[in-house]
C-alpha cells in the first residue's frame, strides 16, 4: 500500500522522500524521482508533511521513536488500521509532542489508489485536514468525517463489517440456490443487479433516519412474520443441507428483539438488540 | 396480498372471480368489477387459471379439497411461500389430479403489486409458464427460473435471507459508528449511496463466476489477512460495547475455512463453509 501511495503522489508531480526499512524497496520509486532518506528522521524534516501505512499503532510508535524531534511543528497522517482508543492515544501522543495529526483510512485496494472514485476517510483536527487537503487529494476522494480522531478508524472498521456481511449472506444465498443446480452467476444476475439496488439500499435509506429516532413503526409487517421467515430460512437451509448458523443467528437475535417487546415494530427494530453489548455475553 | 394482486388484475381489464373464506373480504373487489364465487370449485370453474397465495401449503390443499375436481385440465399457480420439498409435493399433486401448476413467489411488497418493476419468480413446466405470461405480467414483471418447481420458493427464500444478512450487516456497522455518534443517516449516505454498489457488488459480480469453478485465487490478499481483519472488527465491537455475535460468527467461519485448507485463498472460499451443513452441527 505504501507503494500505491507513493506513486500516486509522484504521478501528480508532489516533491516526495521516501523511507522504508528494507531500502532496497523504495529503489523503484527512486527511480521514478524520489528522494532516499537515510532515517526516518531524515524523511520526516524533508517534508511538512509525512504519511505513513504501517501494520498497526504499535509498529508506527516503534518506526517514529527517534523522529519525534522531527516531527514537531510538521504533520503526520496516519493510515493503519486500528480501534477508536488507539486512534485516540496517537492523537494524544502528537498532541504531547507537539505536531499535527490526522487519523486516516484507507477504503480501496492498492490498485485504485490514485484514481478519482478512491474513498480515504480522515478525522482529526479540521485545520489541519483542510491545509493537507490538496496533497491527500493525490490519493483519491478525501472525505472528513469530524474532530473525534478515531472516527475514520471507526468508519474503517464499520464498512469492512458490512462488507464481509454482506458477502456472507450473499455466498449462503448462493450455497441455498446452488443446492439446487442454480449457478452462483445465474443468481448474482437476479440478486446483484436487482435485488440488492432496488429492494435493499432502497430500504437502508429509507429507514436511516428512522433509526435515529428509535422508531419501528409495525404497520407494513411485524417483526412477529420477520421471525417466522427467518424459521423458514434456516428449515430450508437445514433441509437443502447447507450450513445453518447466519440464518439461525438472524433467528436469535430477531427472538431477542422480540423478548424485549419490540414484536409488533418492524425488522429494524433489531438495532436496538445490536447497539448493545448481548446480555450475558 | 390477495387483494393487491385481484386489484392488479382487474386494472389490467381481466375478467376476475373472486373467492376468500370471508366473504365481505370481497365486497371492495365486487364493487370494482369482480365476481363473486359462492365456493372455492365455482372460482375455479370460472377461468382457465386461478391463482393463489395462502398463507402455506397445508392452507392450500385444505381450500382446494372440494375444488380437485374443478381444477382437472385447468391451471394453478400458487404464490405462497415454502420449501423446495413442499413445491415438489404440490407439483406431484397436480400432475396426480390432472391440471397445470407452476410455483411462484412474490419478491415485493403489496403496494408495488401491479408495477412495472414488481418481479415475480415463477418455475415448472414452461409452457404452463408461456401461456399464461400475458396474464402474469399484468402482475409485475415475471421471471421464470426452470423446470424444477422448488426452485422459485428456494430463490426466494434465498432473497429474503440475503436482505436480512445485509440489514443485520448494516445495522451492526451502523451500530458501531452509533458508539461514537454517528448517525445511522450520516453513515447510510456513504455506505449505502457509495460503499455498498461500488465496492460490494462490484466484488459480488466479478466473484461469481469464479464461485461455480471454485476458485479463490489469494494473489490479492489471503484469508488470513481477511481472519485478522475480522478479529480486529470483533475486537472493535467489544470495545466500544454492541452486539459481538455477528462479527464473532464471521470469524468463526473463516477460521473453519482456514482449518479446511483454504488460508492462502482468498475470502470467497468460506463458500466451501457456506454450502456445507456445519460438521457437528
Ligand atoms: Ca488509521
Ligand atoms: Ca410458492
Amino acid at each position: 500500500m505504501g507503494l500505491a501511495l507513493a506513486e500516486a503522489l509522484l504521478a501528480q508531480g508532489h516533491p516526495l522522500t521516501v523511507w522504508n526499512r528494507t531500502a532496497a524497496k523504495a529503489d523503484a520509486l527512486v527511480a521514478k524521482g524520489a528522494h532516499r532518506a537515510a532515517s526516518v528522521a531524515d524523511a520526516v524534516l524533508a517534508s511538512p508533511l509525512t504519511i505513513t501505512c504501517l501494520n498497526d499503532y504499535d509498529t508506527m510508535y516503534q518506526v517514529f521513536a527517534g523522529a519525534e524531534e522531527a516531527l514537531r511543528g510538521r504533520a503526520l497522517i496516519n493510515l493503519n488500521s486500528g480501534t477508536p482508543t488507539e486512534a485516540h492515544a496517537a492523537d494524544e501522543w502528537a498532541t504531547r509532542t507537539g505536531f499535527d495529526y490526522l487519523d486516516g483510512a484507507i477504503m480501496v485496494p492498492p490498485p485504485l489508489v490514485g484514481t478519482p472514485g478512491a474513498v480515504f476517510l480522515y478525522s482529526g483536527p479540521e485545520g489541519v485536514f483542510t491545509t493537507h487537503r490538496p496533497t491527500l487529494a493525490s490519493l483519491g476522494d478525501p472525505r472528513f468525517l469530524g474532530a473525534d480522531p478515531g472516527r475514520a478508524v471507526l468508519y474503517n472498521t464499520a464498512l469492512l463489517d458490512l462488507m464481509y456481511t454482506s458477502i456472507n449472506g450473499f455466498l449462503h444465498a448462493a450455497a441455498l440456490v446452488g443446492s439446487a443446480g442454480v449457478p452462483a452467476a445465474t443468481f448474482a444476475d437476479l440478486a446483484v443487479n436487482w435485488f440488492l439496488p432496488t429492494v435493499v439500499d432502497a430500504t437502508l435509506l429509507a429507514q436511516a433516519e428512522e433509526l435515529d429516532r428509535s422508531n419501528y413503526p409495525g404497520d407494513l409487517g411485524s417483526l412477529e412474520m420477520n421471525r417466522t421467515a427467518l424459521e423458514h430460512i434456516t428449515r430450508t437451509s437445514v433441509e437443502q443441507g447447507v450450513h445453518v448458523d447466519l440464518p439461525r443467528l438472524a433467528q436469535q437475535i430477531a427472538e431477542q428483539a422480540i423478548a424485549e417487546g419490540h414484536g409488533d415494530k418492524n425488522y429494524f427494530a433489531v438495532f436496538e438488540v445490536l447497539k448493545k453489548a448481548r446480555a450475558g455475553a
